[in-house]
């Protein structure tokens, strides 16, 4: 069955583009239009509202876990063996495309849909689940449902996390509506698997149709607190200025040298993304500022010495202009291996199915990594247009990118759904 | 009579810590209350109704023009001559102490109510100003209220000028009910006379009582637009970014070694005091990013060597990165040499009251810079305490600073207004 079962490719890719008009908005800087459903807005509560109703639909029995995380579940004929769980996320950052996260949520829900339409069943239940703030842009911790749900991250901890507005998890999830009552930390899935978009250009310029994911590098985010002296920018000799704005300009121009030294191997990435200065005003030197950074690297070594190296720098640049750099770590995860043999099971399936295919490292955290701590745990890529740009609304797969992808989860799926 | 005339220091500064009161808040960074009063707020409107009725309360005729600068008005025994008038401004930046322009407004009107203590009259009227949005912190432009009042800036451009949610002046005006009735461009004192704290360490430094202001240095705003490429900062190759954050972290560093470098003078500064990032968030690169250069320099024309060099560096950074740089000039003065003979008056009326003065230049603008081209003009400066710090809210001067000043002020004020 699993050979010649294929999905409905239109099917899939108008689900992805109605969701994709849920916290659409004109971005000017990439002239379209863009996606905003970022974690535990009223846009994230409107997409989460019309795919559960979607699982609905596709007869899905669906539960909310206490951290908004949300499962359904469609019967196996040996409904007690624990379930094939598919899953990604759906809330987004600011300044999103439609396919990040969807396509893995919407592939696994057109894969239950293709089961459906010739009423196939499966030996082990099958689990669709989408999970909370994935993305982390909004209370600083990515992978928030998933960790929570696989006990990386206690339940209360994630409730007290704010945003900058000192709104909290719990009191954002009660707002919008799911604030569920399933426990967490109890569910042991027979096996995880995961959809996703690249979100870089490897796939593309290899011209492969799906990768198998081999594991997540590690990441790791610091935010800086730079404390200097706001004073009169006109009046203020320069010798006298201590510009905290000065500090995270210099920090970021070092952090790019650090990747292009080479010192960290050739794949070390780290940005910062984020720079808040206070006042923020034309004539006044910055007193304070507020940045991130974010280090990827394919090894957990390098990362160690990049992080060592740059506190280092930090201290360093703090002496030079006199002022205190603060760093506080905001996340935190090692270099994630995924299963091999769900790997090799991937890869068949791409075979069987005539696709080409790439063993290929993540450059993103998805919540696979969570659940590979749970269960065994692989992922199929999808190669993105346009360089793989994502997190940006330029992002773009086309139709048959997409539904390659979701093939092959599907296939793959219904081999782990028959496992003993 | 002059000779002998003396203010109550202590009702001065007991003022000044009134209107401090309004718009005050608690500041994280300095660990001290601020004063958050910026232009056309609420705050901004309760510290002018106070000052008002303060105007009303010694007896000034009070009137307010079509760009919201307000005047009050003490009768002269000639009263059909131009009037003295003694000004400054009430608005502040976000982080601000309670001494920048508020000591000219108050000292003025100290003098004033000294003047009627006494039943004193003038030859010629007197007239107490304060004049809207100096600080240009809002709307992108300083000066504002007397840049209009001397016919620098067109009332309809001034009244069309946007904060950055999109308010405009004249909305803002009359939202606070400062929209007022009498003409622009028409008032040409006789002579117009300003009190301000330095905003610098000179004075205090070299232990002067007060400095006698020979002019303000040029001053250059710009606000640059970075246009990048938002991306994923995980997964997208490094050299595939358009990092819009990183422009302007370089841009920021390299201002500040121009100002090191000595080729535009030992008086160059130069501050970054604003960066906005583009979605602003740890994991993606930024695609955008606005921010501000404020030049200032004694000299016009190592003034314009900066800027022509600066512009040829963004182009240079703007090349190598592979983004565009846009750059857009938000303010623009040239050296403004004040009065002599008004400077020599104040210089002699500090020796008669027994107090120390320097020749100093001023770092930064202020709304005599506007009235100098109409009338002749000059100011007095107040030495600040904890190297003259200003734009925060440690900013600082004794009530003997401020009291010596403002009897400067008053001493010339007098003679001024008994000048044929």
């Amino acid at each position: 069955m699993a050979k010649t079962l294929s999905i409905d490719g239109k099917r899939l890719y108008s689900s992805l583009a109605r969701l994709g008009k849920v916290g659409a908005y004109k971005d000017e800087t990439a002239g379209v239009i863009g996606v905003n459903r970022l974690a535990l807005t009223a846009a994230d509560g409107e997409g989460r509202r019309l795919v559960t109703k979607w699982f609905r639909e596709a007869g899905l029995r669906v539960t909310v876990d206490k951290i908004g995380n949300v499962y359904g579940r469609r019967r196996g004929r040996e409904d007690h063996l624990a379930p094939v769980m598919l899953g990604s996320h759906i809330d987004s950052v600011p300044t999103a495309g439609r396919f990040d996260g969807c396509l893995g949520v919407l592939g696994a829900l057109e894969a239950v849909r293709t089961l459906n339409d010739v009423k196939a069943a499966t030996r082990r239940p099958l689990v669709v689940a989408y999970f909370t703030d994935e993305e982390g842009c909004r209370f600083g911790t990515d992978m928030l449902g998933s960790a929570v749900a696989t006990r990386r991250l206690p339940l209360e901890r994630a409730y007290a996390l704010k945003d900058r507005d000192g709104l909290t998890v719990k009191g954002e999830l009660k707002k919008i509506g799911f604030l569920g009552h399933e426990p967490v930390g109890r569910l042991r899935p027979h096996a995880y698997l995961e959809c996703h978009i690249e979100q870089g250009p490897t796939l593309r310029h290899k011209r492969r149709d799906v990768g198998v994911v081999l594991g997540v590098q590690a990441i790791s985010w610091a935010e800086l607190t730079i404390t200097g002296k706001s004073a009169h920018a006109g009046t203020t000799p320069m010798s006298f200025r201590r510009d905290a704005g000065l500090t995270a300009s210099r920090l970021n121009a070092a952090l790019r040298e650090m990747t292009l030294s080479g010192r960290y191997g050739r794949d070390m990435r780290a940005a910062m993304g984020m720079i808040r200065l206070t006042p923020n005003m034309v004539n006044v030197v910055p007193g304070r500022a507020v940045c991130t950074v974010d280090l990827r690297n394919p090894s957990d070594a390098l990362m160690a010495k990049a992080e060592a190296d740059f506190a280092r720098l930090c201290r360093k640049v703090a002496d030079q202009d006199g002022l205190a750099v603060a760093s506080r770590r905001t996340a935190k995860t090692p270099h994630v291996p995924f299963d091999e043999s769900v790997q090799a099971l991937i890869a068949d399936r791409a075979d069987r199915l005539g696709l080409s295919h790439e063993p290929i490292l993540s450059g993103a955290g998805h919540d696979a990594q969570e659940w590979s701590r749970v269960c065994k745990t692989a992922m199929v890529f999808v190669p993105g247009e346009r360089d793989g740009i994502s997190h940006n609304p330029r992002e773009f797969s086309t139709l048959k990118q997409c539904a390659d992808g979701v093939n092959v989860l599907l296939g793959a799926a219904l081999v782990l759904a028959e496992e003993a």
